[in-house]
């Protein structure tokens, strides 16, 4: 053993990390403990604190310190619109387009008979009493395209049918997107749903 | 801001180590929240007992935890052999291999006038203390095959010369090479160094 143990034991629990791999794991150790002062310090703070404070937002989900997440919280966010996501990821994704004014829901999976994952387990009825509670008139369903997303938006839709306005996003070509390397569906579908300019 | 500060200011320092940008640093955290017990928890104590008792070796450099590091109290390595590298990574790849039995001298760096790296800088006379202190009888030279590297190499041969042996790590064919893939010095230098079969 080069490094000391508790060196080593930092090199392992880091290459456990998704991007990292042992070698990177080695290499970020020796970055951190070059710049002790401006990185490591810091980091370890970083770490501990979030460690202390971090748990799930318990209106929607998301990440949060306290009962609720900073959206939850926020006044200035519309309350009538409610965007349904598979996870915290996908929350944070549509949160960086800057697109979207309304309040989340994170369901934290799909529907999925391999992974038992029921419309309980997926917490479905707590969706259902927070729409009829905070009054929500849309539900737009920001679910992945996958087949285990659709089958979860379709089983949604029906479930709330007739109670609330559901949407969901729209399928097409994405941005700067060249239509010799799309699939097929995602060509027919952008057609089928093709608008005036 | 979708995410707490905390967790915020967690993601931007996680995205300064190398591997890691912005996008991956924020996939990282989200994977420590889902693994709190088995990741988070372990990774924010090992990260504050290193940044509390990590140091610098005061023999050779290598990261410690105590005054020396685990190889220079390790009575079974060889006191006389002494192998000089330019940072703590080579010490390690060195040490992967297992080749090496000796002890270890880690520079820091390679002389370099844009970087007013001199020979003090470097702490060559601290060397040269300890190869008089040690009775160390050969030296082996593990620096970098860059042009900085070799010229501290030629620096410190001639610097040591007549007082010790001093060798450096052959250059050749590198295992499971490909000769139409190799530079031509390299080919030249495996040619000029060639051995018996």
């Amino acid at each position: 053993m080069s490094a000391p143990p508790a060196v080593e034991a930092l090199i392992d629990l880091m290459a456990k990390l998704p991007g990292l791999g042992p070698r990177s794991a080695r290499r970020a150790v020796l970055h951190l403990l070059r710049k002790r002062a401006l990185l490591l310090l810091p980091l370890a703070d970083a770490l501990s604190e979030v460690a202390r404070t971090a748990r799930e937002c318990v209106t929607c989900g998301n990440v949060a310190t306290a009962d609720e997440c900073p959206i939850c919280t926020d006044p200035k966010r519309a309350t009538g619109t409610l965007c349904v996501v598979e996870d915290v990821a996908d929350l944070w994704a549509l949160e960086r387009t800057g697109a979207f004014r309304g309040r989340y829901h994170v369901l934290g999976g799909t529907l999925s008979a391999l992974d038992d994952m029921g419309p309980e387990e997926l917490g479905l009825p707590r969706l259902e009493a927070r729409i009829a509670r905070d009054g929500i008139s849309e539900v737009i369903l920001a679910l992945n395209a996958t087949v285990d997303g659709l089958t979860t938006a379709h089983y949604i839709a029906d479930l709330l049918e007739n109670r609330v306005l559901v949407t969901s996003l729209a399928q097409g070509v994405p941005v700067g997107g060249e239509l010799d390397y799309l699939d097929d569906g995602t060509i027919g579908a952008a057609l089928k749903a093709r608008g005036r300019l």
